[in-house]
């Protein structure tokens, strides 16, 4: 992909941080699946499947894991 | 979302520790399925399902690794 | 849940620790379907499952890789 | 495989990281399975699955964990 | 359990850790399951299935994850 | 088993180190399933299979973690 749509893993505060897990975990659906259409109506699956859901939640908490650690788990 | 939810990983305890990781695996699916009727829905059923539960508790230990971690283990 | 169950995660023993592991993932379990009577007749389900055991001992060892990191490995 | 593809985990930026994770990902498919032909046919397959492209973006986490790892998390 | 079978996490060689982290991930299915003629016939199942060893494999890479790390990976 | 398979998680580069990665992982489902018949005959099936490839690719995606952890990332 040409956009830079990934600059830094440091983020202000922990919610963000989780919300930028979610960011990686879609981009590394992106690129495997680049068709928004597609994209678009596995969603509307996999979001009415409790195993999908479960699965997606998943693949977020590794991405957390990355973030948390980049940002010293925000101690302050 | 706009309201905040997550505003440190610090917990008093390994327990609350672990109740924090739970809120994270939920936040996790509440990210991919805001609608809490569909949410209540597929709740019942992944609840009466083993792997469903299985997979569940998989998302908690990811998660409470970060938790874990971003304590020190809560070594005192 | 109102109970204390986890007060720590330092054990005397490295086994000691592993089965801490098995009731991290089984509360993580019983967080999600706190009904006993449900979860006696699904543990009967997934204990006569070769892929159910499996993902069981899965969640086990991300468990165990937190207990083991809480005990520096137990390294004496 | 006998040519030399990985050089080193060091990237300029945490996009190269992520973009990296995504290659060790394909790698150890196509180390697998080394047919062009058969990995186009399959690819066509999971890329249109919703748990496909889960697991797919699950594989490209953990990888990106260990990429991140090697940056220091890109902390400059 | 009451007979002790995990007394260290040190071992001498890493293929001696490799296969200590068999014996864990043999040990999580076995709390799980204890009955010996069980096992045994659910062992012949997944040992035939590519999906089952697959997925064993990946328990035992979670649990060397542990065991590498205790012994420092054996760096000398 | 009693040949000696791995002597060393160390290896010059992280190429080598992503190869040792997939040697541990078809040790894990050697040690599992030890007739090299039934192997063969397995992988012929999962390597033909979406899932398959990518599950397989996940095990080598965490023992890669293991391995390049003890290299200290080939840092240099």
């Amino acid at each position: 992909m040409s956009d830079i749509w990934l600059k830094s893993l440091i983020t202000a505060t922990p919610q963000e941080g989780f919300e930028l897990a979610i960011t990686l975990s879609r981009r590394g659906v992106k690129y495997t699946q680049p068709d928004g259409e597609v994209l678009h109506r596995l969603r509307a699956e996999y979001a009415n499947s409790a195993d999908g859901l479960t699965a997606a939640s998943q693949v977020i908490a590794v991405n957390f894991q990355t973030v948390a650690a980049a940002n010293n788990y925000w101690r302050g």
